[in-house]
Formats: C-alpha cells, sequence, structure tokens
C-alpha cells in the first residue's frame, strides 16, 4: 500500500518547523537555515540537493537517504514552492532549485490561484493543485504508481494533513536550536488523539531523529 | 553568584510539560508519568528520590545527578506541592512526597493563599509565598546562602520567570512521548529573543538532554 509520508522535516528546540518572515533570501525564514545542519553535512545533501561530492555517512545520513526511497510523488505548499503570495503576477518564478530540480519525479503545489504545469529539466513537473489537499493526493498517488508519496512542507500542510489522519508516518529531527517564533509544527494537533505513537527515536550529535506512525 | 537553575524538566516531543487533568491520582496530569522514564531509571531518582536502592548510571545519570548539585533552596508552584485549589481548606495536605520529603532544604511554594510555613522531618520546610515570583526568588536566595536556588516547576511558573529573564540556565529533558494537550512549556516564550541560546546536546536511548543558557 501506497504511503503518505513526511521525511526530514526540522523542527527547533522549542517547535518551530520555519522561523518568521520568509522572503527571497530567507526561504526558511529568518534563523530557519540554522536547523538544517545536521541535513547539510549529510552524503545525501551533499551529493542530491547540491549536486557535489562527499558529505558524511552516519545516522543523520542514514535518515536523509530514507526519505528519498521509494518516493514517487511529491506534495508541498506554494509557501515551499516560492515566495510569491496571491495570483502570479507572470510564470517567471520557476522554483527555489534551478532548472533542473532535486525532485526527479511530479511535485503537486496546492495554492488557490490557477497555473499551467511546468516542466523542468531532468524528470520533475510542478503541477498546480487548487482544489485542496485530497485532490492533490489522489493526483500524487496516481502518479506515483504503486511507490509513496511525500510531503515536503510547509507546517500548514503538514497540519491540514494530520488532521485528516492521511499521514502514515513522520521523520522530525529536532535541532538543538530555538527559534522563538515562527510557525509550530504541532501547534493545535493532538497527535495521540489522531492515532500518532512515537516508534523510533535516536540522536547523533547534530539532530533527535523521531519517527511517528499512525497506529 | 547563586545562579537560578531549572533541573530535569522534561517536555514531550509535542512540547508539553504535564499532561491535562492534573488530579489526586496524576499528579503530572493524565499521561505525565510518561515523560519521566528516563528519570526513573537513574540512580539519583531510585535512592534519593524512592530511598532505595539500585539505579543505573550513565548520561541520564549525569543528567539527573546534576540537578541536585550546589542547589540550596527551591521554589515551585502550588500546582506542583498539591492538588488542591483555592484557598486552603485546612492544612491536611502536606505534599506529594510523605513526611520525609525528598528536599531536605526550604522550598517555596508559590500561592495566592496564605498559609503558615510546614516544616517537615529530614530539613525541608515549605514557605509559602504570596506575594510572586521576585519576592520568592528573593527569599530563596537568602536562603540557599549562596548556594544555587532550583525551580522545580510547573510549567507556568517556569515561565513566569522565564519572561522577566531571571533562569540563568535550563536543563530540560525531551522525552520519546507525545501527550497531545496539556501545559506546553515554550508557549509564548520567544527564548531567542529572551537571551537564550542552546548550548548543549545530548541524546540518551531515553531522552535528549538540552542546556539552555542566557547569554
Amino acid at each position: 500500500m501506497s504511503k503518505l509520508r513526511v521525511e526530514s522535516f526540522t523542527i527547533s528546540l522549542d517547535g518551530f518547523g520555519a522561523g518568521p518572515a520568509q522572503n527571497l533570501n530567507n526561504p526558511l525564514g529568518v534563523g530557519g537555515t540554522s536547523l538544517h545542519g545536521w541535513a547539510m553535512a549529510t552524503k545525501t545533501f551533499q551529493q542530491r540537493v547540491f549536486g557535489g561530492a562527499g558529505g558524511e555517512d552516519g545516522l543523520d545520513e542514514d535518515y536523509a537517504a530514507r526519505g528519498f526511497e521509494n518516493i514517487g510523488a511529491w506534495i508541498m505548499g506554494r509557501n515551499m514552492f516560492g515566495p510569491v503570495r496571491g495570483p502570479w503576477p507572470d510564470e517567471s518564478w520557476r522554483g527555489w532549485w534551478g532548472e533542473n530540480p532535486v525532485y526527479h519525479m511530479p511535485v503537486f503545489v496546492l495554492t488557490n490561484h490557477p497555473r499551467a504545469p511546468l516542466i523542468m529539466e531532468g524528470g520533475t513537473t510542478f503541477h498546480f493543485v487548487t482544489e485542496g489537499i485530497h485532490v492533490a493526493l489522489e493526483r500524487a498517488r496516481e502518479a506515483a504508481a504503486g511507490k509513496d508519496v511525500r510531503i515536503g512542507g510547509g507546517v500548514n500542510v503538514i497540519q491540514q494533513y494530520l488532521r485528516e489522519g492521511l499521514i502514515d508516518e513522520l521523520h522530525i529531527a529536532i535541532s538543538p536550536v530555538l527559534l522563538g517564533s515562527g510557525e509550530r509544527l504541532f501547534e493545535g494537533i493532538d497527535l495521540p488523539a489522531l492515532g500518532y505513537v512515537c516508534t523510533s527515536h535516536a540522536a547523533s550529535s547534530r539532530a533527535t531523529h523521531i519517527i511517528l506512525s499512525r497506529r
């Protein structure tokens, strides 16, 4: 059965999944990049995301790598796709990731504002879905053809899917940093009431990794 | 200089320092005791709190033990002292800890309702302070005679002292459990704005231990 998974989503010690005031220079909000120290060092991020060589093995790498295993489609929120708000002024914004994005598969972007699919190099196509989270999930599952669907974020999108009990598994990394404000991942979310338990817990020097699974 | 310290205060993965619905059978709220698995196993808790023998060494023990080092007085909220709310109906409630409590030093209990000091066996005296957190801290510092003052909890008391920037150091343990609701330790608290940074981060199989220090 195809699963809906959150992978490598990082929160601060005080629970925030992104810093405040996202803009072009701060895709993750002010201070948000400090969250991702654990991921930046890994072989998976160095090679797959930054297109270089090197990177470290170890616990952090194990978690980074599992996030890309058996994934057939992505879902993300419009704010993860870019800093543009409201109706698309034109088609010039093509994502944070250059002409050959890291996804190499269909990506479904939740938005209130229609836009034609955006075909990038390397197999990534951004599809803009205006009909809400259920339609996005249906389309992503179909595109994934039996593989799992990964939710990239951000906080608001994860919360919408959590509240409907649609996420099968979440890998969350807790980084040893404080953000102070921003979007709190578990704000207003009663995880036990929604059927989630912590099924795995391990830490490196850079992050604590937990797996939350739905019973 | 005498420090004001929070030690061995445990929160869940979703950020709660106590479960909902505290009562006589659930001093830490429903589900709250599951938070403290890491502490229960330690030599310090087995011997000092439960008065037995045994208990484990290791990282968890190191953190449990440091919580009792160089402490000369405690401060706690009235809800940590007991389940009685409102004016004291009589003097029958004498704390959760029996006639010889684990403190063995002066303990200052914040309350809105006056009560005479309660002298227990083994050196513990509960002083009831109705004049607020600053007076409680002054009295505790005086009683501690140069040693540090430890804040026991709960969440509300820690938040009051945090907002005033009065806490020098916090040891927080994050347990791999979900509570879903209750009192969230860092709700409405902007730690970086208050001058706090994470200065230490280590994990055992039972908890992630962090130290937050004020610059």
